[in-house]
Order: structure tokens, then C-alpha cells, then sequence
């Protein structure tokens, strides 16, 4: 079975994705092809990086995951595709990848730059369709990353843009931003958690990149600010707040999130990506 | 061949949909996996519930219908599975069924308890991914449904919604409601019609609940009324009516509809879900 | 493999189109079923047309295209389907398929009025699910043009609407309309251009139906006019602007378009489906 993911900033009502589709199914028949998201904002790299990063774990082995937000297209900047233990990824070599090369062991990159696998003609300004969607159904069809192009050496030579890595103040306050707002107007935050053990024992552990130990607390133990406003605790599940409650909990990717059960934390707070987000623990 | 729908609140932007299509891929490879709606209103229950309920008569026999609105998740609320003679429906027990159970007969229920077909780690907050599309992957490579968890002996047993039903006040006229407003503004009723007949011996049928035999009119033979405004007679097609002008007609799921050819009704009339609407016949 | 492509104004929030993929199942199991758009405005033939244009040639032959944007339904309009030497396509006979009739050499017709092929009922308004996606399976698993209805004779019979044809003024000036208006802003023309050569040496060819050669320019000796603007030269990719100007190039389906790299050219100069650009070329 090949799985191909499609991850663009296109919208649904042009038909680009679905003229990708067909180029798709030409190269690599019955090809099982999934829709990460279209609705990125037009040339939101961020955006898609992060959707890449908490995606792509769920997906079967070996799955091609195409991405294309591409303000780029027709310039010199790279296309590439690389090999993780668990998947391949498709994408201009303009940070797209970001996420992905901090997090996962990469196994071989490839500059494509072999016209043997994309479309005979190659337009200047829709590489989705001419590159990006041939090369991911070579793939997906078993053709070696090798055979796409140059080798690239090294994730360094790769574009990547800085991920804003959560931090501990020397007050001991841990610092993390909102790097997502999704439909329901949830904040999806930077700030790894884990929740443990069950009733009373409940401990909830953050991960931050440059300390070895996680730091553990209570759910109760905990005061969230953003945009002026403080929340205590981290709930388990949007339905033990209020209507229209600002909440914490631990959002489905396992970071810090910030909702209003029936209601949008974005609108409530006028947040958004970027925004600075404070955790002040009492540690046990 | 494996068919599984999916109808849920979470729209196309975040990815939620995509990562339970990489799920179930995982666990049920090949399954066809159909879009029901994924722009139901967040938390809007009734609404995904009629879908359900006009949409699941024309899937193959044997389809997975797997339904996320789901306000309640990661609390006390149960996640169901059952089976009609046709189809299996997968859901949070919060009344997404109410349709289903009322105009189908149910041949076994199941309390989804079972952890051995959810995914290994269970987020508090996208059951979607961790529990309803494994489950419903699952029952469509074959998993006999009381494999799933402990059985619920009776519908009576589960959360539902009241249906609003059709009925006639003493004086003749039938009383119905706004069910569904769709993208062309057309407002759906639940109002059962059916036409019998050709040229002038068209007899159109109103099914009401309460009563075994149908209402008998011409469609001529109708005044239909809402917010303030009468209409008169049942068109056959949208196009029959002028521009701009209100109109009756059957709608494609079998129900009284009221529409604006190239126009929105909901607009002219400012309607919504709930509004009452009055039907007068002569009957024959 | 079967590969059947939807086109409508459906929308994806009410599951008319899950619907219909549904019913394609039924009849076809496991084909390969691709959304081109369903976001076409409501009852835009037009703009559905033009999108059928561009892209069916990228499919994989013998794809079946079923396009619904049916402002007629339930009335006297036909439906109809055809075939040219690489694809099916299927519709009402409202002139959704007058750019492929213009364009492509067709190999047969039929007026779909065979209900063998149709589901069991079929409602007043809703042939998209009732009569076009099950005639589209049935051609996608084999069955013959010919069964699924009467002849009809000559591409001439059909319903069509005049396609704007660019042409030459008397003082040699080129003389386009914007034909579609994409999710970036993007103003699509119906002016075809070719790049060829590199470097010094490219040429654009610009194609007029009622002149056989081309005419023959520098990319930079041309001034393209909309709404009282001055673009000079043809830009190679959007990245080759400065964000926020105004620039033409060679889109993605081989037509001159207006983008604003990083804006929207739409916005920028109010434009809209139908204005006129003008095209002055200095000839080599």
C-alpha cells in the first residue's frame, strides 16, 4: 500500500490540489492519498512545519508526506526530500522541514534535481504539480530517495527557520509561546507535557530542551499567564471547565494548550501565534 | 472493500482529519475513507445527527459511519458502537445517534470499553484519533462488534435528543420545523413528503408520526407558511420558481423544503434551525 | 483503476458529496474518487467550466470528470456525457463543457436518458447524487457510452456559452479578459503564452485563435493594461516581485495572469471575472 499526505496553503476551490491528485495517480495507481490540510494561510511556513511535526507520527510506515507552501516557486531556492526512520518528506528547501529535522533522526536528503521524476514540462509557478506531487508518487511507488537527485550531506546545508524552544527564567518561570491557534480558537503552546499517574498521584511533567530531567508538578500546582490574564491548574478534558471559562490542559500533540470549553481562548484574549505564555510551578 | 464516513466538527485546517485517516490506514490498510462533513458548527450535535441520518441510506451495506462532536471528551460521557441492518455507527454517546436509533432497527449496541482496539497512549482530548477511528477501522477490517466492549442491552439506555415531530393541531394544519439550513440557504424541514403520480393526477403524501395513513393533497392544494410569509403550492424543481421568489418544494432527502432559486431562503427570511413551519393542505 | 473527479457548488459542509461518493462506491467499488472543487459559487457554470479546462489534462486516461453546477435541475435540461480521446465527462447540458468541446476533438455523446443507469428513485433535486455519479460509475467500471443513453450527433447540439476569445485591435494591441480569480488573488486571463529559450534569448509566444502563428516578444518588451495599471515585462516567478507590486507572468495553466507577490492582485485592483487587460507587445 503507498500512503501519499498532502499538506499546501491552496485552498480546495482552484483545483490545484486535485490536478495534484491526478498527476499522483498517473505515476503511482491507487495510491491512497490524505489531505493534511489546504487552509494553511498563503505562505504560512510555520504553520505547516508545526502541522508536519504532530501529523506525521501517526501515519503508517513509509508514508510520502508532500508539502508545498512555496512563495519561492520558480526562484532558486531547493526542492528536496528526505528519509526518516518512519517516513519521507517532500518540500522546498525553505524551512518546511523545520520540525521535523529537530526532532527526528534524518537518514538521507536528496536536492531534486533529477527531471527524470517530475513532469516532462515544468511550469515557473506551480511546482506542487510539476515536481513536489511526481517525486512523492516515485517514492511512494519504491523508487531509492538516491535516484531524485543530489545527495545533500548534511541537515545544516538544510533552510530551517529558529523553533522558539521553551525556557526556565532564573525565577524558576518556565517561558513558552503560542505557536498554533486552531478552529476552536484552542492556543497549542511549545511547552512539552506529560500527564502520570491516576487520581491523588497525578503528577504532570514538562519537558524543556535544555534540562536533562523534566520539571514535575501537581495540576493544581500551577498558575498559566497570557495576555495579562491567570489560570489556575491544568484540567484534564475541555468539558471540566466552565462555559466560557479560560482553561490549561494538555492538548492532543502533548503541549500546554489554552481553550474556553464552548467558546474561542483566541477571540477571548486576542492571541495569537507568538504570543508569550508563563508557567509558574510549584515543583514536588 | 471497506468503507468508513466521517462527519466531524473539526474542519480541514489543523490536521485533525488527516491524522484519523493515518490511523485508521494503519490498522484497516486500503479502507476507502469518505468525507461526510467536517464544517458541522463546533459542538453542534443535532446537526451532524440529521446528516447521519439522510446521508448513511446511500452507502454500500456494511459502511462504518464514525461521528466526533464531541464536547464531552475525556469525561464520563461513553463512546457507543452499534449496528442497524445496514451499517455501523461509531460515536460519543451524546445523542449524535438520536436519528438513527429512531428510524432504524438497532441489532446490537456496544459500550466502547475495550482498550485493546484504541490506540496504545489515549489523549484526554482527541478521541477522534484514540479511540473512534481505530474503532471504527477496526469494525471495517472485520472486528466482530462485541469484541468492542460490554454490550448495552437497550437504545432506551442511551443518550438521546427529543426529535422534533410533525404533527397537526386540531384545526387541520400541520405544524413542522426547520431541521437543516445548506449552503444554498435552502431551509429542510422535517416534514416527510412524497409525490405520487404524473401530470394532473400528482398527489403529494405528508407522513405524520401520529397518524398510520398519510395526508392526500395536490400540491397545488397547499399553503405553507413561515416567519410572516405564505407561499402557495409545492414546486417540483428550484428552477421552476422565479428568481428571488420563495418557494416549496421535496427535498432531496424526502422533506418539505422551503428555497430562493438563485437566492437563500435562510437570508430572505432571516431563518434558522427551529423555526416553525406551518403547512395547510386540501386534502383529497 | 478507476479515477472518477467531482466538480460542484456543493460545498463540503452539507454531504452532498459524501453522498455521492457513496453512491459511486455502491456501483464502483474501490474507485479512485478526486475533488476538484466544490467551491464553485453557487450555479457558476462558468467558472466550473474553465476549471474542468485546466485540469483534466492532467489525469491519467479514461478518468471519468463528473461536474454538477445544475441550476436547472428537476427541469427539461438534459444530461448529457461524452468522450474525447482521453477522458470521460459527464454533466448537464448547460455549458459546463463548453471549453472541453471547444478544445478537445469529442468522440461521442449521449443525452442520458437511459434510467438503467440511474439510481432506483430519482428526485427533482438532486440528479448530482440520483443520476451523474451513478452514470459516472457505471463508465468508470466499463460500461459502454452508448448504453447510457440516446446520440446525440454533433458537438453543435449542445448548450454552450461563447467563450471570450482574445483578439488583436487594428493598432496591434492584444486584447484579454480575466477568466477565473484564484484563492491568491491571482487574475487568470484567456491569453495562452509560451515561454521558450533561456537566458538572452527567451521568447514568449503569445497564441490568438484567429491569427495561426503566434506573436513573437521579449518577456521584457510587452506593457500589460487592467483598470488603468501598467505592469511592464513578463516576469518569470511571483518571488521575482517586490511584495506588494504588480506583476504579470505565465501561469500554471499556460495563461498571462496579474499576481501581487505576497498580496492579492484581485484585492489590489478590485478585479474581478470579466475585466479586460490589454497587451502591447513590441514584436521581434
Amino acid at each position: 500500500m503507498h500512503i501519499i499526505t498532502l499538506t499546501t496553503d491552496f485552498g480546495l476551490a482552484d483545483g490545484y490540489v486535485g490536478i495534484m491528485k491526478g498527476v499522483i495517480q498517473g505515476i503511482c495507481p491507487g495510491a491512497v492519498v490524505i489531505d493534511l490540510s489546504h487552509d494553511i494561510s498563503p505562505q504560512d511556513v510555520h504553520s505547516a512545519a508545526f502541522l508536519l511535526h504532530t501529523a506525521h507520527p501517526y501515519f503508517p510506515p513509509d508514508t510520502v508526506h508532500v508539502a508545498v507552501v512555496d512563495p519561492g516557486v520558480g526562484t532558486a531556492r531547493r526542492a528536496i526530500a528526505l528519509r526518516t526512520h518512519r517516513a519521507f518528506f517532500v518540500a522546498p528547501d525553505n524551512g518546511l522541514l523545520s520540525f521535523i529535522v529537530a526532532h527526528e533522526p534524518v537518514e538521507g536528503i536528496v536536492h531534486l534535481n533529477n527531471p527524470a521524476y517530475w513532469l516532462p514540462q515544468v511550469s515557473d509557478t506551480f511546482h506542487g504539480r510539476d515536481i513536489f506531487a511526481p517525486v512523492g508518487a516515485h517514492l511512494a511507488r519504491g523508487v531509492p530517495l538516491e535516484e531524485l537527485g543530489e545527495p545533500i550531506a548534511d541537515v545544516g546545508e538544510l533552510v530551517t527557520f529558529p523553533l522558539p524552544r521553551p525556557y526556565r527564567r532564573p525565577d524558576g518561570v518556565i517561558v513558552a509561546q503560542v505557536l498554533h491557534v486552531d478552529r476552536f480558537g484552542n492556543l497549542i503552546t511549545n511547552l512539552p507535557l506529560e500527564r502520570h499517574g491516576e487520581a491523588e498521584s497525578i503528577r504532570v511533567e514538562a519537558w524543556l530542551p535544555d534540562e536533562p530531567q523534566p520539571v514535575v508538578f501537581r495540576p493544581q500546582g500551577v498558575i498559566v499567564r497570557i495576555r495579562g490574564r491567570e489560570i489556575q491548574g491544568i484540567h484534564r478534558a475541555y468539558a471540566e471547565g466552565q462555559p466560557g471559562e479560560l482553561i490549561a490542559l494538555i492538548g492532543s500533540a502533548g503541549y500546554l494548550e489554552i481553550a474556553v470549553p464552548g467558546g474561542s481562548a483566541a477571540r477571548l484574549l486576542e492571541a495569537q501565534v507568538g504570543d508569550e505564555v508563563t508557567v509558574q510551578v510549584r515543583e514536588v
